[in-house]
């Protein structure tokens, strides 16, 4: 059977069986839903077992547990692991959705639901690619499937499960549904991700709060002193000028560019509809390349002295900021973390002390668009969206994904369906039912490609 | 009689007196003391009566009612005005109280209580001066007293009252015992103060928060932006950059330096006291001159972004802050006030909205040490004390003095007896006995030297 045949088939049993999931509210991030993250990877294993696998189970970690499951086709074909995670984000505020967010329906051809793109659709899809490959009899490869139920909360016990499971989770590349495609006729695939490193700021003068009148103008003033350190970190061209911080940054090959280049992007519309009237950035790159494959600096938050209503004068004994910069793909985040600690430490004069804290930090990532697994991807989505995807690089960091890289040592193809416009994490989340259909002929038409 | 015989003679009165005062918790700040504030008021009235004035009267106004007394001893002869206010500042944190703080007692020679220094003790060296010298019939001009009610909580209705009232205060000079010396040993005369401006800055960027991955890098962070303004306010030699800032600045006299230079200061153990290696201000001049003569800029509050514990990036929309200015005579707060607008409103790039909204502000005040009633206070001080007055500026802004001057036309005397040690607005105020009738010695001597 075609699998466009397949779909239509069996469409009214996909979506039973995905909103049984979603009327579980799988909330990680609040301890009431204990037991809904349990029964929803319970719910996973037995659907996984269903779509085909030859065993499934739910394995504990340190927090919530994880869903594993395994379709062994021959030892010596090559291994895809699909990761999906199966909790969700909380639902508040509860009052803007027009229906409730785990009570799912389909209406003017989407799913409505916490979670109906991020991850439980998207991972649907991957279960019913599969389903299809191995009731066909079409599946020519190993695939393993993980689970988690913390990708919410900063996967806080996923590092130390990959480093305990290194043998079970043995793959030849990683399958994810769990990011964006430009638009719902603009196929992509994210071959780059940023890394992150991030550090808090101290800046201590006096022992004390001290009279402005009395001491201002004589003695250093900590936020005064702030600002100024900060204001250094970029120069007149927007460049960070901690030393050695470009080292390990590779300029972006120009076959790279061009294809950037060739992403629809209105910069006016871009400005509007963030509402600034000019942009800001690195001399001699565009906006897509500056908010992707060029690290960025920027100063998350900072505070200090008085900051209630009405005007109270105060020269402050100290000043905080959190600051964080985005890494690209070969900086190592623990090296600029410290080249950072450094430079500033040495910028601070003798008249405050500077305490530079690094609070976390992750690797960027980038996918060869070599890589056999992306062509197979680029396969799929053409066959499914009838144009070959763009290769596009995201600003953003999924520190998971570097994780991957670091511990398992195994590539990650970044193969997701979402839109902007299905809005994650806010009320009213919501998934294409045509995206859906696209999404599962796009994998199964990757792994009928992918040797 | 002697003025040291009068006062041995009726010091357990004047302390009485003092302590009917202090019972009453004439806290202006807490409307719960509406009831104590009007009390107060009616029993200073009483004392101003029995001290020796002609009439004495509780007056209304916008807040809290004022004192006015006076004694007129001949149209011919010149009028001194006495400021002074009978509230005080809350007491709270109690349980660091020694003994309770409206329940004044006597105890290693000091009067502990909250007002005993400020400013209850320091206008009732005013009142016990003023009374001996009507009592032994040797004053010679005509005095008056207005006591207000809201010094503690900014003077909110006091300039009101000034422009209501001017003929009712018409006097040669003003005499204020509300300010401190530099040591027990070391008397002295504050001759200036400086001024203040005062700013609310709001940076805005992107017209909410954004995900720093996606944007970080191409659009501007206001907080950077605001970090990149305040930093150009000061330059390399500690000098304010806002052109025309200097413009009315007088730069100080070679014969005031001179005198400044005299005043003991040990620079080390000043930054002991705070807590700092090392000292910044303004190339060219000395610390005392920096803090008391030169003007300054401080930023008193910062805040943008995300302060809360951990790690959270953000792109924020906003950065605020409050930044002030303290200003020497004759530079004036609405001049100075327009130049900062204007100043960074032009140096605000394109990329954000910077909006300064002006606070509040003063002017500066400078007494010349040649002033008649100056001169009378110096003797004061040089009978009570041995030894002669140092001429002081103070680097805060004590904003009713230039408002006499600028409402009344008169100069005001600071002929302040507090110390550092006092305690005032903290717990455990104190005043010294010994500096008590020192002062009603010194002032004694004002009123016979003045002419």
């Amino acid at each position: 059977m075609e699998i466009k045949q397949y779909i239509q088939a069996n469409e009214a049993r996909f979506l039973d069986e995905l909103f049984s999931l979603i009327r579980i509210p799988s909330i990680s991030a609040l301890p009431a839903h204990k037991e809904d993250m349990l029964a929803c990877a319970e719910r996973w294993r037995q659907l996984l077992l269903e779509a085909g696998a030859d065993e499934a189970m739910v394995m504990p970690s340190e927090g919530h547990p994880l869903v594993y499951a395994e379709k062994r086709v021959s030892p010596d074909a090559p291994t895809v692991l699909v990761y999906a995670h199966y909790d969700v984000m909380p639902a508040e505020p509860l009052e803007l959705w027009k229906t409730p967010p785990f009570e799912p329906e389909v209406r003017d051809g989407h799913i409505w639901a916490r979670g109906a793109d991020d991850d439980k659709g998207q991972s649907m899809i991957q279960v019913k690619a599969f389903e299809y490959l191995v009731r066909e009899g079409l599946l020519h490869h190993n695939v393993k499937f993980i689970f988690e139920g913390e990708e919410e909360i900063g996967s806080p016990s996923l590092n130390a499960f990959l480093k305990a499971h290194k043998e079970l989770l043995k793959a030849d590349v990683i399958l994810v549904s769990d990011t964006s495609m430009l638009g719902a006729d603009l196929p992509s695939l994210t071959t780059g991700l940023r890394g992150l490193a991030y550090w808090e700021i101290e800046v201590t003068g006096p022992n004390r709060d001290l009279h402005s009148g009395h001491f201002g103008g004589a003695v250093a003033n900590p936020i005064n002193v702030l600002c100024d350190l900060l204001s250094k970190v970029i120069d007149a061209d927007g460049r960070i000028t901690v030393p050695h911080f470009y080292d390990d940054v590779e300029e972006v090959p120009a076959a790279e560019r061009a294809m950037i280049a060739q992403i629809p992007f209105d910069e006016k519309k871009y400005m509007e509809a963030i509402g600034v009237k000019a942009l800001k950035g690195e001399k001699g790159y565009s906006t897509l390349e500056r908010n992707s494959c060029r690290p960025s600096f920027d100063i998350c938050g900072i505070w200090g002295g008085y900051t209630g209503e009405g005007s109270k004068t105060v020269l402050p004994s100290k000043a905080y900021a959190k600051v964080s910069s985005r890494l690209v793909p070969h900086q190592q985040h623990e090296k600029i973390s410290q080249l950072f600690v450094d430079y500033l430490t040495q910028q601070a004069p003798d008249y405050v002390q500077v305490k530079v804290t690094p609070m976390h930090g992750g690797e960027g990532y980038v996918c060869p668009i070599h890589h056999p697994a992306y062509q197979a991807a680029e396969k799929g989505f053409e066959k499914a969206f009838g144009k070959k995807p763009l290769a596009v690089r995201r600003g953003g960091s999924i520190p998971i994904i570097s994780d991957f890289e670091q511990i398992l040592g195994i590539k990650t193809i970044l193969m997701g369906f979402g839109l902007e416009s299905d809005a994650i994490h806010s009320p009213n989340e919501n998934f294409s039912l045509d995206i859906f259909r696209k999404g599962i002929e796009a994998v199964v038409e990757f792994h009928l490609q992918y040797k």
